[in-house]
Order: C-alpha cells, then sequence, then structure tokens
C-alpha cells in the first residue's frame, strides 16, 4: 500500500496516507495565546477539516480521535464545540484524558484517524 | 473499504470498523462510584468483550490497546486483571499512562484496536 | 488480513503486524535509571529501530507516533534527538503530551504505528 505524506516538516507531517487510512497529527490551536476552550476548539476543528480535505476525505469518514484537555474542568466546553461540529451518525471511537501540553498556552490538542 | 458503526452516539461511536481494522472508544466502568480498580478494569474488559462480538471478533485478535489510570500506583491492580484477561500468545502492543479521566470517579479508561 | 506478533509476552506483545500496518507497544529506556531524556530517547528509538526492522520496514515508513514525557520542560530535549533520527520527507503524524510513566525511572515513552 502507497504512502502519502502533506504539510511534511522535519520533525513530523500533519497527513499521513496508508491505503486507505490517514494519520492526522495532534492539531492545537492558532494562535492560542489568550484563546478560551472554545475557540481552540474551533481552531483545531477547522484545521482538521483542512487536512482531511488534503487527504480527500471529510469528517463523515473519522475512524477515531485522541483529546487531550489540559483541565478536565474544561470537558463540556470542549465537548460543545465538539458535539456540533461532528458528522451526526458518523462519529468515531474517542477518548479524551487530561494532560499537559508542549506549551502553556495550549489547552486542547486532537489526533484523529480517518478513512479515504 | 466499508466504515460500519455500532453503538453510535451524537459524541462518538463504542465501534468503529473500517475494512479489517476495528477501532473500539475509550471504555470506562460501568456505574464507577465505589469501584476499585480491580473492579473498573474488570468492567470495562467485559465490555470490551462485548463491542468486540459485536465487531464480529474477539481478545485473540487484539492490535494495540492504550490504558489510562488515574494513579499509576495502581498499576499492578490493573495489570493482574489485565493479565488474566488477554489471550496467551495474542497479546496486543500495549501503553499504559496516567492521566486524569473525565471524572473522579473513573480511575481505568482503555482503548483499543482489533482486526476482524 | 494475517495478524504476526513478534517478542511476544505474557501481558504484551512489542510488534503485532496486522496485514501492511505495524502496530509497537509504547517502549521505554533499556536500564533508565540514572539516564536522562537525551539518553532514554536514544534508547527508545534504537529499539524502535530494531522492533521495525523485525517487522520487515524502517523508520521511512512510520506513519504515526504517540510521544509521553514525563516533564514538559524536557521537550526540547526530547525532540533534538528525534529531529536527528527520523527519515527526513518520511516524518510521521505525532503527538507528545506529558504523563506520568510506570515507574519514576522512566522520562520518555513512544508507541508508532508504521507501513511494512
Amino acid at each position: 500500500m502507497k504512502i502519502e505524506r502533506h504539510d511534511v516538516a522535519a520533525r513530523m507531517s500533519k497527513v499521513v496516507m496508508h491505503g486507505d487510512t490517514v494519520y492526522l497529527a495532534g492539531i492545537v490551536a492558532d494562535e492560542p495565546k489568550g484563546k478560551n476552550v472554545t475557540e481552540q476548539t474551533k481552531s483545531i476543528l477547522s484545521q482538521i477539516d483542512g487536512f482531511l480535505k488534503k487527504a480527500g476525505t471529510d469528517k463523515s469518514k473519522l475512524l477515531s480521535a485522541n483529546i487531550w484537555i489540559t483541565d478536565m474542568s474544561t470537558f463540556q466546553e470542549m465537548n460543545a464545540v465538539w458535539d456540533a461540529w461532528v458528522s451526526l451518525g458518523n462519529t468515531p471511537a474517542r477518548a479524551t484524558v487530561e494532560a499537559k501540553l508542549a506549551t502553556p498556552d495550549y489547552k486542547v490538542e486532537i489526533m484523529v484517524v480517518a478513512a479515504k
């Protein structure tokens, strides 16, 4: 099966396709400084839409998602944005846990696997 | 490749099949309140058995597992239940780390990928 | 699709192949006691090279990586070793978060998925 990569950098690629399976990097908000969990989650999901599009797929084909939030008390705030975004009837397997992220500005990180 | 989902809710699906690969959601204990790590792990693995069955597979075809426990001092307690459950000779790739989960009642969460 | 396992133990396997996809366990440093993040990351990536070889593949076919470090202030130290190791132009999707690991001696754990 063919491997195809998009947004390839020296440390990681944002999109890696292997046959019909698409792996995305853990995505964090653009310009996170001062953005709340709602704004960060919106930024992340919008980026994920873009990366899935580059891979020739979309959120209705999500298979699995790992979500990290830095403060579990923001779980509902993150979920409100997530619930409004996912494709009804086509929701992925998902797990959410609390973890510190790369810098204190980041409050949410989401990593998904999708089908093409 | 075909995508098939079971136990689909508005936020996530518990079982997502893509071709011959089965993704399960992060599973936590049923009625966790007051249950210890042994009891929670047993509840989780029993639910995983059920979800794998719905996908037409079983624990002898596990590929990979991510385990989160809220207190690493319970690692051996979780492992005792895990070790008694896995299919000898067919154990998955696995990683276990400590993380806070969705509510303080949850002490263990397990997310697996299996083959059909 | 065929499942093939290497380094199979009673708790987990280090390498699980399913068709053209290779799942590795979360790998930690050999003899971690007193080793810093640089040394531990080198030990881990060297072990990953060995496990990928057993699966008939190599780091140029990495699809995805999850990295856990116990102290986010060591992020750059881990990255320096990672950046020198990855196959330029063939970097995987990646996410790094902070988490406590199985024993306090471990400072880094890395779990990858690769193609054959």
